[in-house]
């Protein structure tokens, strides 16, 4: 995952709470507990598969690169994906766990996202690369306050930035200055891409036990179903700010 | 570039010369003479957008992978050429030329190869990884041998096998060995694959007089026609070789 940038983050930084417990915790602390074990497994493996499900899409969408230029930087921001998925395999191995059954139950609903979200054009390829994995990663830093430390590190680290955010934002903003008309459809297909992720999310969450009860009060730390409803709020708020900074109407 | 093993290397590293003229030379001194700067411009390019255009393949086939593990193996072979790519055009950029431009001329040879071999099944794209690249990856060597010793040294860097043929050999065998009905139809795609491959160099080498003339004896060191005759000859053996240690008739 990448493409956050310091200026879009959700505001989080200041509400996240002091450390306490499981966030003030490393992971052979932490995963004593079975729960909280499970609970990051799966967070692990959605995350690894979103890497892979991510590297495919990028270098699919190099075809539709206009220049040898643009196609290089995508297969450049795949290939980083990649290095991404790499480490967190490479963590699912440590703690003794199949990477692939970690990734399994997350197949479906990434794959069911990209599917129902085949972008049509570059333009919308870049839209979906940015708004896509922006959500994503203000979801996951939403959570990583509340993990262990070493697996915050490592979570934080595959969601670091690597300035790909701004080659998105520089060729949407031109391709609008150069057609207007182009606004509109990026800015209805942005809203249909941000509906899709909602859904294939929520059928996660019904799906996976460890991961909903992490997320909601359960086993990590302060987490109650107000504070998801104040995350959501947050994210779409951070969504809304992104849509502006592309010069679309969210 | 990638695929190759010390067992099926052409036979050409006791016949190659001992390095005089242009390969005992560095790049400054052998740039000096534009003929040679020209050819190795357009072979830098060749190369270059051969390791992107692989980049693209070796992600499409992830997608026909069985198994998540198979298709990781892929993204990491596919990440591998990206980073082939990076260095080829940073040395480029490094002797001062554009890399879109030095690639340009290779764009409509690479994507008629890959167009007119699509895979059509996993099996078929491991073959085509494996053999593709490994007749790409013998000529390469056969020119390195001729260049100036920083070329030399960043052509055979970016040839460099990763340890992927052992995976394309050990797959495909394991599935002639379950049903020998397989070996026929893929013997038949490798020799497609080999004809296809000819045709599109001798497409290249009509069109790009520079490096014409340093394969056959012009700029470079100890090609002459006969030479080129024997190097084609040394290729085809060593993919016959390859061909048996798949398990295919060649």
């Amino acid at each position: 995952m990448r493409l956050m940038t310091s200026s879009d983050k959700p505001e989080n930084a200041s509400a996240a709470p002091v450390p306490t417990g499981v966030a003030a915790q490393d992971w052979a602390q932490a995963a004593a507990e079975p729960h909280y074990r499970a609970a990051v497994v799966d967070l692990l493996g959605a995350l690894a598969y979103g890497e892979l499900a991510a590297f495919e899409r990028l270098a699919e969408d190099a075809k539709l690169a206009p220049t040898l230029g643009d196609k290089a930087e995508l297969a450049k921001m795949a290939s980083a994906e990649f290095h991404h998925f790499e480490r967190l395999r490479n963590r699912l191995t440590e703690i003794g766990e199949d990477p692939t059954g970690a990734m399994d139950p997350f197949v479906a609903a990434l794959d069911g996202f990209h599917r129902q979200t085949a972008p049509s054009d570059w333009l919308e390829g870049l839209v979906k690369a940015y708004v896509g994995d922006s959500i994503a990663s203000d979801f996951y830093r939403e959570v990583a306050a509340r993990l262990d430390i070493d697996t915050r590190e490592l979570v934080l680290a595959v969601l670091d930035d690597t300035g790909h955010a701004e080659f998105a934002v520089e060729k949407v903003r031109a391709a609008i200055d150069a057609d207007p008309r182009v606004g509109g459809r990026l800015a209805l297909w942005a809203r249909r891409l941000m509906g899709e992720a909602l859904s294939q999310s929520q059928r996660v969450v019904a799906d996976r036990d460890a991961l909903s009860t992490m997320l909601v009060g359960g086993v990590a730390d302060g987490f109650d179903l107000a504070e998801v409803g104040r995350m959501f709020t947050r994210i779409t708020e951070a969504h809304t700010k992104r849509m502006a900074a592309l010069g679309l109407a969210a």
